[in-house]
């Protein structure tokens, strides 16, 4: 999408052709900065330390990382090394998984003088596929906000998110947000409901970010607002992404995710996950079995913002001697998830929904 | 209770009789500020820029506002206007009209010359009242703690708590935080997981701030975060306040209350609301007629905090151009409220349960 008119995606192939270029999100909204990854712990220090973030963009950046992890040792050794190091960085995205498998393949059975090619293609091919898999969502999505349109008779559709599932969050377009995009530029009213997403902020910094910059009218909210603007019917709908989604439709998603899908069912509002099938789990039934990350205290105590002078500056927020605990996911129960939408299109948030849009792998889990 | 061993109230008159005295609660976590009240305008802006804050406290204020008021002018119209003027600064906690009404009751029919006395009485009154009537909300709130304590075999007690209702939002010793302090006391293991309760922060700057003082363990938590531990069973149950809590027995509390209350609910765990008699409003019958607050947007867009070099600075921690919106409170529907625990002891969280406690107010309402 557009920064300040130019068009970007969160990560490409540096112009030597042998690193890649992202977007360091840990400087957003305050700065646009630009960071090389010329090596393997550079590509796995951008994922953990949340430079890149997102199930979808983690996918990607690994990805280049296995290759740029191989132009300097293209050993078997060597990329199952790379392999380890990139699957340690973050517990919880499958995507992550999901990218290296894929680069696994495209690479082992290669004679290692292609081995670098392959990988630098994978990688880009991961990119440009996540593209095309968001804009995807964007086209499916953009039914359901234009359905509400027309029941509104032209009056804007308020639609809630949770944390960044925007372009930044993917290569470009974003899985939430991207029918969101689709809908404000063909003309549909819409506005935004920014969960600000403590304690990491990823709504008021990264999504009011990405959506003020491509226009889209929203407002940033406390997470706690949710309830509220539901009782008053204030939100037309939810849309939210996700980290992890398990065949039974159970979703991970960051924490705070189950207390909206509780309040929109509470409310008779609908409650949607966008997704590329890239992060769905085959081989977990159940949401309580996927693993939670707990982070740093420190995301609760500390706060990261502009002081009146224009510098960036941390503040701690707590008293001196009070510990905090940072889980960074929770899950959502498939009960309260009105529907998935996906590449492939808008499917019931159940077993039988996703199922019904991934059939082959109803065929590999039956097997 | 106590700050570095020494006992204060949140309120107390001034050494010249004619003032009142105040811990001035913006400042805190970072520094322990006395604020002197010498004028009405003193004490409307105490309350209104939340110096003082907490349903109980805004009443206390509110009194001894009247009473520097009519010290002034002891006129019928400068005891109008000092109500007025008061009863204007918050529009959710029903404790200020109480008071207000209290004041009224008590110097009306004073002659001129006793007035002032009367006015200083009263607000005195409403102080040691509100705080023998928190005493007493630990002294029944504290076998529900028992009660899980024994069933864990001695086990520590985990309590989620949301915003802050201890004894900084009281006069002494709190609502929610009342039982917690009375068992911590009696050597019942708890530890309390603090909502940081944005935008304001009174979870994470002055709940955290008054157990640590006290020494009862805790841990701060994003707002976020409950639904996870509850689904993880790391709660074993929920004490919030109430800023009005209507004859139905629905409760109006910071913003957030209501998405615990569901969480707590869809988990089993008991969800109790403690509150003092003067905060429910036996006029309204339905928590939707409650006025819910919205307070500047700034208070979602900056924050303050503690630099490294220890000077307290405000920080923007959201895009230029993005606006905020920021509703104080929510409505918690009484069919997702265990019970309530009062001055008078505990009951179900219903209208039947709020009339056998008060039954006077059943036959007022009745009548």
């Amino acid at each position: 999408m557009n920064i300040d008119g130019k068009p970007y995606r969160t990560i490409w192939l540096g112009a030597d052709g042998a690193s890649a270029e992202i977007i360091d999100q840990t400087k957003l909204p305050f700065a646009l900065e630009v960071v090389t990854l010329r090596t393997l712990e550079d590509a796995a220090h951008a994922i953990a330390s949340m430079q890149v973030r997102g199930a979808p963009l983690i996918g990607a950046t690994a990805a280049y990382g296995v290759a740029i992890a191989l132009r300097a040792d293209s050993s078997d050794e060597a990329l199952d090394r790379a392999c380890e190091v990139l699957a340690a960085t973050r517990p919880t995205a499958v995507n992550l998984r999901w990218a290296l498998d894929g680069m696994q393949k495209a690479v082992r059975n290669q004679p290692h003088e292609a081995r670098v090619a392959a990988a630098f293609a994978r990688a880009a091919a991961i990119c440009d596929e996540d593209v095309e898999t968001c804009r995807k969502i964007g086209e499916h999505g953009v039914g359901l906000i234009r359905a509400h349109a027309e029941k509104k008779k032209g009056k804007r559709v308020n639609i809630l998110t949770h944390c960044n599932a925007g372009w930044l969050a993917t290569v470009d377009w974003g899985t939430a947000l991207a029918p969101i995009y689709r809908a404000h530029d063909e003309g549909i009213p819409v506005h935004v409901w920014v969960d600000e997403t403590r304690p990491r902020n990823q709504g008021a910094s990264l999504t009011a970010y990405e959506l003020g910059a491509h226009g889209v009218p929203h407002t940033i909210i406390a997470d706690n607002t949710g309830g509220h603007l539901m009782q008053h019917k204030m939100v037309d709908l939810c849309i939210v992404g996700t980290d992890r989604t398990t065949a039974n439709g159970d979703v991970a998603n960051k924490i705070g995710t189950y207390l909206k899908a509780l309040v929109a069912k509470d409310n008779g509002v609908q409650f949607f996950v966008a997704l590329p099938h890239s992060t769905i789990d085959w081989s977990l039934d159940d949401g309580r079995a996927i693993p939670i990350e707990e982070r740093d205290a420190r995301e609760v105590t500390h706060m990261t913002g502009r002081l009146s002078d224009g510098t960036v500056a941390t503040v701690t927020i707590t008293p001196e001697g009070s510990p905090a605990a940072n889980y960074a996911f929770d899950v959502t129960p498939a009960r309260l998830i009105t529907g998935f939408i996906t590449e492939r299109g808008i499917t019931p948030g159940t077993r039988e929904g996703l199922a019904l849009l991934y059939p082959e792998h109803r065929k590999a889990a039956a097997a």
